[in-house]
């Protein structure tokens, strides 16, 4: 065959490497609790590999390969909380990761259902979100400090 | 299970990101072609998945795990060309890479068939392979330039 399906195994390998587990968030002033909440599935890969990228788009059925000008690499990327609860983590549940990149996976999942049923709306379940992702990938860079947020979160009146 | 085995897809998807197909080149006074040919394949990861590179170097039954000062990083290496040619090629011939590493590997294994068959001792063959070496992992450093190497052959009366 001239271009085979990806074996499922091997995406959890890539993963383990090179992929990213990522919750992210921004200060919103229409929000109610001020805080979104972006939960998001990336692979990072080499100008050399943007045809495997486009494999693992192809695989997953969802999100979108896209030029990162920070770190100059193709990413494939999910955003949607729909296609994360439905399409990347029931992926990681059968072919589970098993370094480091598991314990982000079980947060990631996590917070992913919370979000799912829109815990993330209120201030008591987003501070517990909070706390949570940032145990997640120690050496990744944040915008937000994790107490300027909790802060926030504080003073909230709701 | 507490410590399952890895699936061997697993091993080809991590390598694809986090292995590196590699063929290094020395200096040697006491060798006829004056040039000493080492292959090795490596993976290396963060300190934290240390237990993931065991289980790698566990899955290969070869090899040794390392901690690399230069990039601190954990490395489960293979340098004997016994290893590589009886249970690290096999695997990827196997469970095929399909990204540009795939390439890398391709002349990899060429190489190493070379090496094992003494060709890297022979004038004409040891440049082929220092040219074939060459075109691998583009982004990679080296120790000599290919055209120092070359000459150094060019030079040899043998």
């Amino acid at each position: 065959m001239e271009n085979p399906k990806l074996d499922p195994w091997f995406i959890t390998g890539l993963v383990e490497g090179e992929g990213c587990f990522n919750i992210s968030f921004s200060l919103r002033k229409k929000l109610k609790v001020g805080i979104e909440t972006r939960p998001s599935f990336s692979i990072s890969l080499n100008r050399r590999d943007l045809d495997l990228i486009r494999k693992v788009h192809d695989f997953f059925g969802c999100g979108a390969v896209r030029y990162s000008r920070s770190d100059r690499t193709y990413k494939f990327e999910s955003r949607s909380v729909t296609d994360l609860m439905e399409k990347i983590i029931p992926h990681f549940k059968k072919y589970s990761l098993c370094g480091s990149k598991a314990n982000d996976f079980c947060r990631f999942a996590e917070i992913c259902s919370s979000v799912s049923a829109n815990r993330h709306l209120n201030k008591r379940f987003l501070s517990e979100i909070i706390e949570s992702a940032y145990e997640m990938n120690p050496s990744g860079k944040r915008k937000h400090e994790k107490r300027d947020l909790l802060r926030k979160l504080d003073e909230l009146k709701v």
